[in-house]
């Protein structure tokens, strides 16, 4: 072996080069920290303090004047050292996933060091503060069988081009090959893409408990982009993608997958806008869900126009009650909370609805977890 | 629907409601560019001009002293406008994917409206010069059938962790339920991922065109890490990685999906330091390949020591030629060409070498996805 020699070429990249020799990479983080599992490969920092639920943030930017991090709603500064390497510890934080920004004499950019996760319209920075053992539901158990989450491309007509969805597809799948499974189509919210539930939400651990302990049904889950706009009117996206997913979606994962095509097998789900853009889906769409949920999704306000909203799904608590086998309201209690309006909707006799708020959590991947774990054991049933 | 109010709690993020307001995302490009089809959803910089081949950057930066961009060696200063915008062109560039970054005050960031890609063994920008006919082998072909990219954890006892894959599974496999696929296995390269193949190779479109025109096998190909270290000793990393690939992947692969699994169904292939770690691995393991591929990665240096390289595997020309149906070298034209070292073998009696130089490409995807489209057709057969 030793007279093997590296063709250095295979470094020329001039990024890739420079990036070899970076001092992060190599020195330990501080006592009681170590990397966040949000990091990329061997990457050191940011670190996290399990009992503490600090993070400690090293960027290496000698030619700076000022280096902060943006950590939930809070800047710190950070501390230049001789060579250039900035330095600091953040307050404690909640535990579970939480974007973050490093900002460069004031310009807000991601920790190249950390995995990029889509959030706010743009690629950003993530970390994951980690929980007790509560949060064993949504990591990785070795001691289960493992549902693959496929990475898929298929044609809109629609759209007039290809569109990105990822399907979790459940190990049963593989195994019972002549079987047909159940279907919940599951959105992402606001400034999110068709990746945040998989990234993110961590779905695929959650599921595979959930299906491995009997709570939840093999079920197949899509994963499309909601095609959330930047701007303020969701009417004019929300209206354009209910016909990509009925129209173009489900035909195309009911001719893909070995699915039961019937609505008693097909849930609609979502977090936040997705809730919306759920709601408007199924109640375009009666006849092909009996299942829909939303998580920090509940978008009408309280005393107005419940008769009318989503195409005046609500108007007949009967006719709801007939067609929805379940309708799951989901809400962390530390953010703006529809308990009122769950009250409002069960007053007037629609009685298929279970609303569950997650403690202590506000708008955020916690709230959401925690909500899908709630969720997806009560459908198909 | 105008009675719906959106509960503006859904914006609650700091990092989105800054982001929902940034202005490259309405301004249009500049005549005769267009958005990068490496940009994130909707964002219209950075843009190319297809026919010039050059890059439009627009950054917003306005608390920035100075603002450039770093692409394939080349940094471009700039310009600011009053609002702190700062935009500029680039050179022509060379068709395929490139990696580039924008710095801030001299520290090198990511653009935020581009997909992220492992590269350099961190978070980088990437950005694709449009190509015209000849790339329509790894573009997306809505006329064919399509495989799927499956993201897989399994669990190594070697690493004492889960450790993700990415699994090409062709279209034949979920229609022809009965039926076993060989299996390619298919490195990345120093600095980049599992992910390498599928985002920034687009292999899954190759893979699709050579099997849908007839011109390869159905297969499957099972994209690992190569756990590429930042430091300069590869024997340390490799050296555990082919335990990883041999005792603990393969064995996962072919009791997770229907494979054949004997030496004439299972190929490996690998682009620069993966193509070592492909002859490392397959020096090691001749029982179980009969395909074998580097791309910019025949890694001897000539006249010296081709006896005693990768376990003796060169030595003698009757044992290799048995043992191997195939090792195929591909090289880019413009990077080291290992053209001497492939004649040395041949005159060696080592005859069941196919040669591929990628004509005017360097050590790049380009080089590489030309490379897999030739190989790919060559094996299982």
């Amino acid at each position: 072996m030793k007279k093997i020699t590296l063709i250095i070429t295979a470094m020329i990249f001039s990024g890739i080069v420079s990036a070899q020799f970076r001092p992060e990479k190599v020195i330990p983080p501080p006592d009681g920290f170590k990397p966040a599992s949000t990091n990329t490969f061997i990457s050191q920092y940011p670190a996290v303090n399990a009992v503490s639920r600090q993070v400690y943030f090293r960027v290496v930017a000698p030619t700076a004047q000022n280096v902060q991090a943006d950590l939930a709603g809070k800047k710190y500064a950070l501390t230049r050292d001789s060579l250039g390497v900035w330095t600091g510890y953040s307050d404690p934080q909640v535990v579970g996933f939480h974007y973050y920004a490093i900002l460069i004499d004031g310009v807000a950019v991601m920790d190249r060091n950390t995995e990029a996760f889509f959030g706010g319209n743009w690629e950003n920075s993530g970390i994951e503060i980690p929980e007790g053992p509560e949060g064993d539901y949504y990591r990785f158990n070795k001691n289960i069988a493992h549902g693959q989450v496929r990475s898929i491309y298929y044609w809109s007509e629609i759209n007039g081009m290809e569109r990105h969805i990822n399907v979790y597809v459940p190990s049963e799948y593989e195994i019972n090959t002549k079987e047909k499974f159940p279907v919940l189509y599951l959105i992402h919210g606001w400034g999110e893409d068709e990746n945040g539930w998989s990234n993110q939400g961590h779905m695929a651990n959650i599921m595979d408990g959930l299906i491995a302990s009997g709570k939840a049904v093999p079920m197949i889950v899509v994963m499309p982009s909601g095609d959330i706009k930047t701007n303020s009117d969701v009417r004019e996206a929300s209206g354009n993608i209910t016909g990509i997913f009925t129209r173009n979606l489900i035909p195309f994962i009911d001719s893909t997958f070995r699915t039961y095509t019937d609505r008693k097998h097909r849930a609609m789900a979502g977090l936040s806008r997705g809730g919306f853009q759920t709601c408007l889906t199924v109640s375009e769409n009666m006849d092909k869900f009996a299942w829909m949920g939303t998580f920090s999704g509940l978008f009408i306000q309280p005393n107005t126009g419940i008769d009318e909203v989503f195409n005046g799904m609500f108007k007949d608590a009967n006719v709801f009650n007939k067609q929805l086998d379940l309708y799951f309201v989901g809400t962390g209690t530390e953010e703006r909370n529809p308990k009122d309006l769950v009250q409002q909707l069960k007053d007037r006799g629609i009685n298929n609805i279970v609303f569950y708020e997650s403690p202590g959590t506000a708008h955020e991947w916690l709230t959401w977890r925690r909500a899908l774990n709630e969720f997806a054991p009560l459908i198909f049933k």
